[in-house]
């Protein structure tokens, strides 16, 4: 159980958190105490996936605590700005600030502290802030940023990629100590591509986000890849576990992007209206599946998804 | 007729252009310009106001040009973010940035630069971008800054001014070679609170915002005054305006607060459904008139009239 501290400031990624969701709470959290916020605490709104676990686990952070509801809460968001994808209640807390680099549907009553841009990570920016006001970055949080931008841009590969986020993964890598950050990016994504032990759904639900394309709710999840043997086993089972999602949550489509690293290209898995995905893509969609030339859900996917709806 | 230059990118302010609307465009155009984006011009979306007037003579700027709709524009949005607030066909435009200190209600489909801080004005916020970026301000720009950021505060009154903003002003005020920032932006008030030579509809409307309350339509006006002699006269002839505006464009409420600058309080003349003002403020509205003790519309008028529509 989660110990309530009235006065304190809570920084949470989104739902089904990822590595850059957790990683730039917990350097935003830091950031700030080390500004002087001394009330301010990372925390997630879902559990930890098995690469943010090694990340965690490489740079010795505490994984942060569970915020499971938002009700009277003062809150930072990071790497997410839609209520739809943030914690239970957002509606009841009261926000402050946000950071965040995905595309906006924001709406708050008061002026707040806003800042996003278009770059690989939220980690990025956070980082940014950091250099911006020169405090020096120890070790682990600078680890923790970098294993963040090369989780996020899937190690430079994805389309939102910027030489941003390769100059500030530079700096980061020098002073986290790391060589190579291709070999290191590589080694986060295995420990993130493995579906052994998971079931269905726990593979679905790892990296899921839930969208409103014009009041139709959609959900697309992701998953990383480097070689399609388990997939090819279990793509039945897959589909099986979209649609049993999808009845039982009501939305009009259910998406898996299963994302090849290595060949830069993913699988989409549908299930409801797929005739959507066909349009949106001009691809036919055949037994629940089609091949993309993508790689980024935002970037990607979702624009002309939400054209089409 | 302005002349179109495919490849350019507009700054603009919201419509009913205000000092910090037209002055944060200029400067934002400018600061674009020092740092290399050369296409980068700044546009007003409505007409210049004599304060405005007073600002641009003073430190030689000239008027941006007028843009009439934004159909396939990219476009800069300064001092505002709501669509309803913005140029003709603003959904028809690519949007590239958006810098503002007012509250949020945004959508855009793909990942953008905002940034957002609850600070007195625009101007602050594009100042420091100066600042951070270490760059030099010219006096012309440094003046229009510090105007603008006298301007939205009211001379340091308002509620909505922060420690920042003063800093940042007597910065600007060295750069500017204003002495006294005090008296200098008391002779701007000035110049905007002379209501001699305007007709009722055009005082209405010199510094007058939409906003859409859940689905209600109401509009609210802003003028400042230094003594309320010239009110008192023409009283009458304003309510009768604002009832002829709520008329035309289907208004559910219209406001017009009247700010007497010396005093730092407002009366609110309202026409429409005043209960809501009756309700928001605890107070009742007598001969369509309510004296109140706000001086920020942004800050104390538009949260308590949202919340109870």
């Amino acid at each position: 159980m989660m110990v309530i501290r009235m006065n304190e400031v809570y920084v949470t990624g989104h739902k089904n958190p990822d590595t850059d969701a957790i990683c730039s709470a917990i350097a935003y959290a830091d950031f700030k105490r080390r500004i002087g916020e001394e009330n301010v605490v990372a925390v997630r709104c879902g559990d930890i996936n098995p690469e943010t676990r090694y990340v965690l686990d490489k740079f010795s952070l505490p994984e942060p605590e569970f915020l499971s509801d938002a009700t009277d809460r003062r809150l930072i968001l990071v790497d997410h700005n839609e209520f739809d994808q943030s914690v239970k209640n957002i509606e009841k807390a009261q926000i402050l600030e946000i950071l965040d680099h995905h595309k906006i549907n924001f709406r708050y009553p008061e002026p707040i502290y806003f800042l996003s841009k278009p770059l690989g990570s939220t980690s990025t920016i956070i980082a940014e802030r950091y250099f911006e006001k020169k405090i020096d970055l120890e070790r682990d949080i600078a680890g923790a940023l970098l294993s963040a931008i090369l989780s996020d841009t899937v190690v430079f590969r994805s389309k939102t990629t910027t030489e941003r986020d390769r100059e500030v993964a530079e700096k980061l890598a020098r002073i986290a100590d790391i060589g190579n950050m291709e070999e290191f990016g590589i080694e986060l994504k295995k420990a993130k591509s493995s579906l052994k032990g998971l079931t269905a759904s726990e593979i679905i639900l790892s990296d899921f986000k839930d969208f409103n394309f014009n009041r139709n709710r959609v959900g697309i999840g992701q998953i990383e890849i480097v070689d399609s043997e388990e997939i090819e086993r279990r793509r039945r089972e897959l589909i099986n576990g979209l649609e049993e999602l999808r009845r039982e949550k009501g939305y009009k489509l259910v998406v898996l992007m299963v994302t090849n690293i290595m060949e830069r290209s993913s699988e989409l898995l549908a299930v409801g209206d797929i005739s959507k995905i066909e349009k949106a893509f001009g691809k036919s969609v055949k037994e629940n599946s089609v091949y993309l030339n993508v790689m980024s859900r935002k970037k990607e996917v979702v624009p002309p998804l939400e054209r089409v709806f």
